[in-house]
């Protein structure tokens, strides 16, 4: 295993410090338990945003804490969900007014850990669940669909929603609306290599590929011989067409997203060749994302998302944000 | 070799066909000869900035085409510098009514492509040659030191300046100030991989690494045993500071950079424990960058660059941009 890192049990505490001392205008970061808040201090009459899940996706979810989009993340340990409690800590810290939306990505632990968490605290919350992974349903660690790079959106576009002062009740419909809207497919060049175990996760020959793979290495549809990017963009965009069925005219969100350690360069052709298969099919590419923003630790490779949009939709999306991840 | 690519000789047209149609809002594409604009048109009564370089060092140059850095930037083929003709094509496509400054990275042949451009073009010119690379003195291409990440630096403070009227000699004059008083130097765990040759592009055995590798996979100073982030850190910072020589109390930036192949988990490692040894050198830490911002393909390892900056400097920093790689 070769990684920039000091001792494997240090690697989460000295990444999440490095982050928050790097963006101190933007976040500030409690260690015990585990969770990033915004540095402006608590949301004053909006719905509070709170995400999480396992680390080792980054810049999901703390990348994603700021004015217009998420109020609180919690990291997991890599892989590995968040706790109740830390969950819990971070939605208290927030002493939220309008309540509180749980987005969760479609984990089993996830899934169960935030449902713990919404008992034990006091006052509204609610709960928005993503699984737009097209590849397969069930897999190693959920049952139904994955949550996976869409997550991003939902925050995004959710955000703006709570930031202009919608309800909970309204941010939670939005939020299901946006995950509905999209599909997602990955496919992984490599594997990822987990620093507490050394070695990569899953075996990959040298001319294969697995086509559909999740954020964790989890198995996708097929393990196939290397593909040009043209065709893979044609599977992956020909899989969440079949999902979410878009209609020629439909203005979509495209969002290429590395899985890290894939250059932009690469990300890029892709982006070109799945923005070219969207015109093929008439869609309108309204708006664009092409970068590392869900990622599975070193693992090269990429996904693709689309997400059909109604003008709501895109103006909250075009709506200001302020994270380390995204910006305008 | 595993990339998201199709055919080897159509990589850099169909990247930066999709780098131009996801930031059509940002830059426009020439394709024959290469070079990338800005949307808005040519600059009114402004320097005009124009870098440029051989290609795989993305988001390096044309990710920082936008209002308050570039004006153009020329994009030669991979690892290989850019032409005359494509740069005077981009200098003449500016119009430029107050000048042309060019910034260039010290490799011998961006030098005399750059020079014979100059030659070539009408009305003033000027350029500042970027050598920030404290790693070796000479090397596989170029004579003195290298030009690498602290080039985006120079972008960015010359470029605040420009827009805000400043004139040929002061732009030049500050690039050279900007770059005097950086030093970066690079890590690599891995190769990266050419695509035009297949296969990577050194050999580096999997318990070592190259200490001021650089961003062509160019030897460093030594072939040593894999280290921990906070020695790594700790030996660039050493080398870094013998160049530059702050004092207890300087103000710096501090810019850790991703070589293509290392997730963000890492880089915000990498800073932190950079962060601690400036530190612990009474420098003042006042402005921090951490990403993928000079990369060498899908190298596996990252740099670490620091500016000393007076308040003229940092002003500048902190003024607006908007680019595609970078944006505040």
């Amino acid at each position: 295993m070769k990684k920039l890192i000091n001792k494997v049990d240090d690697v989460l505490n000295e990444s999440l410090s490095g982050f928050a001392a790097a963006h101190a205008d933007l976040v500030s970061l409690s260690l015990e338990p585990k969770f990033v808040t915004r540095a402006g201090g608590k949301p004053k009459g909006k719905v509070a945003l709170v995400s999480g899940g396992g680390s080792g996706h980054e810049p999901l979810h703390a990348g994603f804490v700021g004015k217009g989009m998420l109020d609180a993340a919690c990291p997991g340990e890599i892989f590995t969900s968040p706790t109740p409690d830390q969950i819990l800590a971070a939605a208290q810290a927030l002493v939220p007014e309008a309540g509180v939306l749980f987005i969760v990505k479609n984990y089993s632990g996830d899934v169960m850990n935030f449902e713990m968490a919404g008992e034990m605290m006091a006052g509204d919350h609610a709960t928005v669940l993503t699984n737009d992974d097209v590849a397969v349903e069930d897999s190693l660690y959920t049952q139904g669909r994955r949550g996976v790079a869409a997550t991003i959106l939902v925050e995004k576009i959710v955000g703006a929603a709570a930031e202009q002062g919608a309800g909970l009740a309204a941010c939670k419909a939005l939020g299901i609306r946006v995950n509905a809207a999209s599909g997602t497919m990955g496919v992984a060049l490599t594997s990822c290599t987990v620093p507490a175990a050394g070695k990569p996760s899953f075996d990959l020959p040298d001319n294969e590929m697995e086509m559909g793979v999740g954020i964790h290495g989890e198995p996708g549809r097929r393990r196939v011989k290397t593909m040009d990017a043209n065709a893979i963009a044609g599977e992956m965009i020909e899989a969440i067409a079949a999902s979410i069925g878009p209609k020629s005219g439909d203005d979509v969100i495209l969002l290429v997203n590395g899985m890290g350690g894939t250059p932009a360069m690469e990300l890029y052709l892709v982006y070109e060749a799945a923005r070219r298969l969207c015109e093929q099919r008439g869609l309108n590419v309204a708006r664009s994302l092409v970068g590392n923003y869900c990622t599975s630790l070193d693992m090269a490779g990429c996904s693709i998302t689309l997400t059909r949009c109604d003008p709501e939709m895109l103006n909250l999306y075009d709506a200001p944000v302020h994270t380390a991840a995204l910006r305008w």
